[in-house]
């Protein structure tokens, strides 16, 4: 991807992210009898899917919400990767910040436990309090800058001289941040204008973009605009339209397909 | 506490939080060899201190660092605390924060599943994705306003409009996102200045203070400023001069005897 240093070799040249959302209130009933409820549903999900995907996306809220048995079925799930599909890009969706040397945990946690490649970050402590993980050049910090949820806004937009506050936040990262070329940013597909600016702020970094699908992003848009000079620079992540799909496979292929016609196209 | 509803009947008339920040290459060595070394040790920590405290706060990153077995460790803590003190009260230091419909996992996992009374929270998000947590009126959330890393300015001191960034969270979080009397603030003992003012936005809020200690927050600067008009809206945390101190007991003692002075001086 664009920007990384120290990046694995890719498996597929495809922009799609599987969101392994893996909430047990709404995988089919059939997995439910296992002792491993959410590693055995991520493991039917990537093989029925892994063809299609540059990356897998578990938001770790899901596994969490059952306690030590659900960091068991994670930690699972990421060495069935590690060891079936090595070159698939991994991003631990935990939103996480703390002051410097509590990062620390979640660092071994996420990066060298888990052996995630990659963690979604809040900005709101600063390059300081975050300088663990971006310390990691063999990792990749994926920092929020605008997120997808409807009332994004509120802090977002506040004014700093005329910028958005998610301007601000895209600046710093793309100019400073990134020494280690190994930033992301989070640009959701509901803000189609706003990622227009990012684009232009950040060059060729590659933007992780929640938000098409339920959320209502128009993933034409996105593609419109998100792409970057090399025809790349973005990870459209898709989770309940894909993974509690009647059949994930097909709507895989189907997303990625409408993806690939679209960066075709994209001038 | 001021400004709480649905609040536990508290134990002790103290300010003092102690952070069971149990990091395993921190704590004694004679806890090492239980197959449960945090959970050990903070029971150990729990029946040296509880008669001066007022709240408990791990840090999660100290239990994810360990995966499955950190989160075990975590919530035979927490089953410890209810049976044996059950009106103490818990802060889940999670600095967590997703949209709105994922924020259910952790609130599964933190107030359903640990039974921790409060939790703090990162304000990019704005209000309407973190309304999951402030629906929940019998729990405590606690926003971060004004973190005590020394780089906590970078984004926390841009300006909109005349005002900083933390003065924006500070009345937004008071005016509009505190409609059920269940938020706290953040502010670090490390900016003494700030927190004088974020009194001022706030009223009697209760303000959480990380910084004394190790970091360097002035613990009489802070009781002079900090407290609200009722001698109180105050939770002042110590996580390593005191649990990892040769006489825990005896360090908690002598910060909450000098927190009781200063409360006792101010006018």
């Amino acid at each position: 991807m664009p920007g990384q240093k120290n990046m694995k070799k890719l498996k597929n040249d495809s922009l799609l992210c599987v969101g392994l959302d893996s909430d047990l209130d709404l995988i089919p009933k059939k997995f439910l009898d296992s002792k491993t409820p959410q590693y055995d549903f991520n493991r039917y999900i990537i093989e029925q899917t892994h063809q299609y995907v540059t990356a897998y996306k578990p938001n770790l809220a899901f596994y969490e919400a059952r306690g030590s048995q659900g960091w068991q079925e994670l930690a699972l799930t990421m060495k069935y990767l590690q060891i079936n599909h090595p070159n698939i890009f991994t991003i631990a969706d935990a939103k996480r910040a703390d002051i410097g040397s509590t990062n620390k945990g979640y660092i071994r946690a996420i990066f060298d436990e888990l052996n995630f490649d990659a963690i979604t970050l809040h900005p709101y402590l600063g390059k300081e309090a975050l300088k663990p993980f971006l310390d990691r050049q063999d990792k990749t910090s994926i920092i929020l800058c605008h997120t997808s949820n409807p009332g994004a806004g509120e802090l977002q937009d506040l004014k700093i001289d005329g910028k958005n506050l998610w301007e601000v936040v895209a600046e710093k990262v793309s100019q400073d941040w990134n020494a280690n070329s190994n930033c992301m940013l989070v640009v959701g597909a509901t803000y189609p204008q706003e990622m227009t600016r990012v684009r232009e702020i950040v060059g060729n970094m590659t933007l992780l973009v929640p938000g098409i699908g339920a959320q209502g992003g128009d993933l034409q848009a996105v593609m419109r605009i998100g792409l970057n000079k090399k025809r790349a620079g973005l990870i459209i992540n898709s989770s309940r339209g894909i993974i509690f799909s009647n059949n994930p496979k097909l709507e895989a292929e189907k997303l990625n397909d409408e993806i690939e016609k679209y960066r075709i196209e994209a001038v």
